[in-house]
């Protein structure tokens, strides 16, 4: 499967704009490309997120690193496995262009990331499972996220489903999913509780299926650029490998579809 | 009407965490608080942003400057009279909670703000004339925002109705509001036309009448918090007056209902 991923040169996205825009195409209709050749060191996504328009900024900073720390405010900055799940969940406005850069990466098989298309897996259970699917499209989860970043205590709550449609289309605008970040409180009429539950399991079962869910191991100077919108990412465990060094950002699609228009304008031209 | 509107002070909210706290509350309830005793210079609405949390930026940047410009890139950076609107209805992810900042004000009547509840007119509408509300909450207009900025140049195109609401609740979630910002396409059955432009003119007549609307003249050092998702805002206009200046940024709701989330919590401790 990673044979047939979208690829992208790091030095000719920056300077050359039919690759960028290609890229930017790849990136919103496959949810998914990987950059090759970036440098090993901090401060290419920026440069990337800035090559389109501008980082996002979420409560944990522009660029964020994802690396071992102690007393981590975020699962993610521990060295463990960390599930599928796609970021940000509690935001009502979710960044959804999403960087990863590869610095420095674990040894053996730790730290291999786990991708899958939520939207591929939505749309199968929309047909296979159509009472799951309603369910997980109408039921609403409390996401939060309590902590403090550099300082700043931070509380964020959201309210929506795990899948969501839009109102006319029933197309699906969003996917929320993450199991750390599920609030402890979970509002709903009792008799719902166990389908609920065995719908999420049902969708578990399928993200988890190896037909669906690639590995993806990337190597220091790989940039993965995905749709936080709509894919699912995780990662295997790196226990020792304490030097293990991700750097990401976030820029909204606004944003993204923005550029792409301009290049399509000016290439055309 | 002015009398009633929620005030607070510009020097206590940056330094007392009680005043922060009402301020942020008022402005989520009520849509619009007035500051007063903000400096005479750039840089006041950082700070509000930065006790908060950080600014929202779009491709007009991070603060923005309602001056009259030559090539203005936005109507807005006209001298001439800005009709009731909303800001940035092109954004699929629209930043909401907005900062006017008045460092020049021109002298007479011009340069005053007008400023509508939205929400208060949809859910009159609602109740008052529901063939309307449908028309405005169900057909889908193409918002759109095309020009360079810094010598940057941005495309942006989002479609989604005028009143947008959510698709459980049916509460309203969003107001999409600027004539300057429809786009020329209007993709709807022709039958729908005539009604939906009837349904439009309904609205807007809710709008100017002076029970709904309210005029404001801002004085240099106060500023203006509202809720961009909610409240509509426009400005009479300041012919001569060339050197009037509005200082401006955006917050997102998210980062604002956090940071209300944290002082609740350390205030109640």
């Amino acid at each position: 499967m990673q044979e047939k991923l979208p690829r992208a040169s790091f030095q000719k996205i920056l300077s050359d704009d039919k690759s960028l825009y290609e890229f930017l195409h790849n990136w919103e209709v496959y949810g998914l490309v990987l950059i090759k050749g970036a440098p090993l060191s901090m401060g290419q996504v920026r440069k990337v997120a800035e090559r389109i328009a501008f980082i996002r900024r979420t409560h944990y900073g522009e660029e964020f690193s994802v690396i071992a720390k102690p007393n981590p405010s975020n699962v993610a900055y521990d060295a463990g496995p960390l599930q599928l799940h796609a970021d940000l969940p509690y935001y009502q406005y979710k960044p959804g262009a999403e960087l990863l850069h590869c610095i420095v990466q674990a040894e053996g098989s730790g730290g291999a990331n786990t991708l899958v298309d939520g939207l591929h897996l939505a749309e199968m259970m929309r047909v296979q499972d159509p009472h799951s699917f309603n369910l997980l499209s109408s039921v609403h989860v409390d996401w939060s996220d309590i902590g403090v970043e550099d300082g700043e205590p931070f509380h964020k709550i959201h309210q929506a489903p795990i899948l969501c449609l839009h109102p006319v289309t029933q197309e699906l605008e969003r996917i929320n999913f993450s199991q750390p970040q599920r609030d402890s409180f979970f509002r709903i009429p009792l008799h719902i509780v166990e389908p609920w539950y065995r719908a999420l399991k049902a969708f578990h079962a399928m993200a988890m299926d190896p037909s669906n869910c690639m590995t993806l191991k990337l190597n220091p100077g790989d940039m993965l650029a995905f749709d936080n919108i709509r894919i699912l990412h995780g990662r295997k465990d790196f226990g020792t490998h304490l030097s293990r060094h991700i750097e990401g950002c976030y820029v909204d699609w606004d944003e993204v579809r923005s550029k792409s228009r301009v290049l399509e304008g000016a290439l055309a031209s």
